[in-house]
């Protein structure tokens, strides 16, 4: 269930250039996003996060050359990539005038549903998993949801949102079983595509949880076509990073299964909150595009990531969640294994902000 | 010791309309800014932060007609508005060819330095407090900088920066002691300018700890008006917030004296380590900034913080810092002895995000 949009007949209303006076949010492609009436916009300033050039995140010896650039989506507010999604989503649920809304969450998520839910004045409810980070809890809690933990993994969150949603007659926000948050995520290609001057790189390397960061890129780029938008810049290849522990993505992709078996979920195991998502709602669509643009997807340990937060902070000054340190993890293995050289254009997308993360110990 | 610019030559060579294309960053303003060779700018993605409207901060009663707009300054790389400051003395800092560079800080500033000379590839020289927060010793650290703590206050920690500067051949960029980090603070007042379409609101509330970002933003009106970007819009009132346990500006203000008095170093006491400087070496222009605008000085208790992070999470999805919520407190305590009014246009700076603070207990 995706949205479609009337893009021939945007494509004759607008050019692309009319974007460069608009404002910097993700709400500059209002007409790409579903949301009818702009007072309906619930906006805390989401999307048009910096794209950097990073090269010293590249392995020693090539640091001078490597064309890799981060796109930071830590700068978000609530501190990821989440936000677009959620703005997307409660907007349009504000618009249809639903009573409240709920999702379940690994992290992050239930934060930022949380967040929007406060701006638009609508009650939240988030439901979770008991071993979701402290931060994010307290961080739903303080923008006033009420939340409900439970034992088990992110797909036992999910089976309960269903049932509070039915119960409480809230409109459930969960991954991919509505059409408007991966609208938001969709942004993300939107804005790459701009940012370049309207090309795309060689390659994107994004950490997949629920995955849809990944559908909504490859849906943006579709339409960005459609529109003319887009002309002779060939797709990127997306590139898909797990964690060991949980990574029932890349054990597709290494079967060349077109769907995803669910990981055990008593074998589920990663600190990387974000990444412990053993069902994929989106596996088809992820597999699909993997495969159309000749990407890959391979799984990472915790230790590497942990080492790469570090070198990412160390290196560019940049202070990234687990989540994000993924791709630096990935780029680094796929430079070793001449999978990608040093001057393949290469984008990292940096998905959350290692701010939260500074109260943990050690 | 502040920058000065040949606005009358700007005047003739640059309209206000040519910033509308520019990147989303303070950079967009680089004709007013102290770096010279683009080359030289380390940028993390620094400012350009929304501008919010954000009505239900206001009590009850009022919020329907509340104009209060937020200046959200923790969607800033390092979290705060500190990376302003930072980007541009670090930026002029590379310029100049210096070895290293050195601050003492009660926070967010120690961290924001550490990740643009990291940015740089500069080594980076930190000294604080004991009791200065963790987490943002913690953050200086994973940016790779070397940290000094010392039994004493911010003032101490200054004194030993200076030691440690002279010792080691680093380039101290303690407040005000260059004149580049006023100059990064002062887009803040460029941003509101262009934001507003090139006005300015009925009055600004700023919490000062040292106070150089009213200093920077009265700095950016006066450019403005020299060019002739400001026209006929009055200055706004300039309102500045202190903690009750550290209110030096406050207690001169009310003794109508030109400069501070340093606060008793053994009586600073508050949470909000922000806050937590007895001396504000910008005191005297601090001080005229309100006087010539008509503004005010008041302190807030730490207790009414803590409530406003609440008030602001759960009204309108904003998690901001007990520097911030400062603003909000000291918002409510003007409408309600009626020094505003609610259809005062008035603009809260939330100069931190309370991202960094989910990790302490409570």
């Amino acid at each position: 269930m995706l949205a479609q949009y009337d893009l021939s007949a945007l494509k004759n209303e607008m050019r692309r250039e009319e974007l460069s006076g608009r404002p910097a949010t993700m709400w500059r492609y209002h007409e790409l996003l579903p949301v009818r009436t702009p007072q309906s916009v619930q906006s805390l300033g989401e999307g048009m996060t910096p794209l950097l050039p990073a090269p010293r995140l590249a392995p020693k010896g090539l640091k001078q050359t490597a064309q890799v650039f981060v796109k930071d989506e830590g700068q978000n507010p609530t501190g990821s990539f989440k936000a677009r999604g959620m703005s997307a989503a409660v907007s349009r649920a504000f618009e249809l005038g639903v009573r409240g809304v709920i999702t379940p969450t690994a992290g992050n998520a239930g934060a930022a549903m949380s967040a929007y839910a406060a701006r638009a004045g609508l009650p939240a409810y988030v439901t979770a998993p008991e071993d979701a980070p402290q931060a994010c809890i307290k961080q739903a809690h303080l923008y006033g949801a009420e939340v409900e933990l439970l034992a088990g993994l992110i797909s036992d969150a999910g089976r309960l949102a269903t049932e509070r949603a039915i119960q409480r007659g809230l409109f459930n926000v969960a991954t991919l079983r509505e059409p408007y948050r991966v609208e938001g995520k969709k942004t993300m290609g939107l804005e790459l595509a701009e940012q370049l001057g309207w090309r795309l790189p060689t390659a994107i390397i994004y950490p997949a949880g629920g995955g849809t960061g990944v559908v909504g890129m490859w849906k943006a780029f579709s339409e960005l076509y459609s529109l003319g938008w887009l002309t002779e810049s060939p797709l990127p290849r997306m590139i898909v990073v797990q964690a060991e522990g949980c990574a029932p993505l890349v054990q597709a992709w290494n079967q060349g299964s077109t769907e995803a078996t669910p990981w055990p979920s008593d074998q589920a195991t990663t600190q990387a909150a974000g990444l412990r998502v053993p069902s994929a709602i989106g596996d088809r669509l992820i597999l699909q595009a993997i495969r159309e643009s000749a990407g890959t997807a391979l799984s990472v340990s915790d230790e590497e990531m942990k080492q790469m937060v570090h070198y990412a902070a160390q290196q560019e000054g940049m202070l990234i969640s687990l989540e994000a340190a993924a791709t630096l993890a990935a780029y680094h293995r796929l430079l070793a294994n001449n999978s990608l050289s040093a001057d393949d254009e290469v984008v990292l997308f940096f998905t959350g902000s290692g701010l939260a993360d500074l109260g943990l110990p050690g």
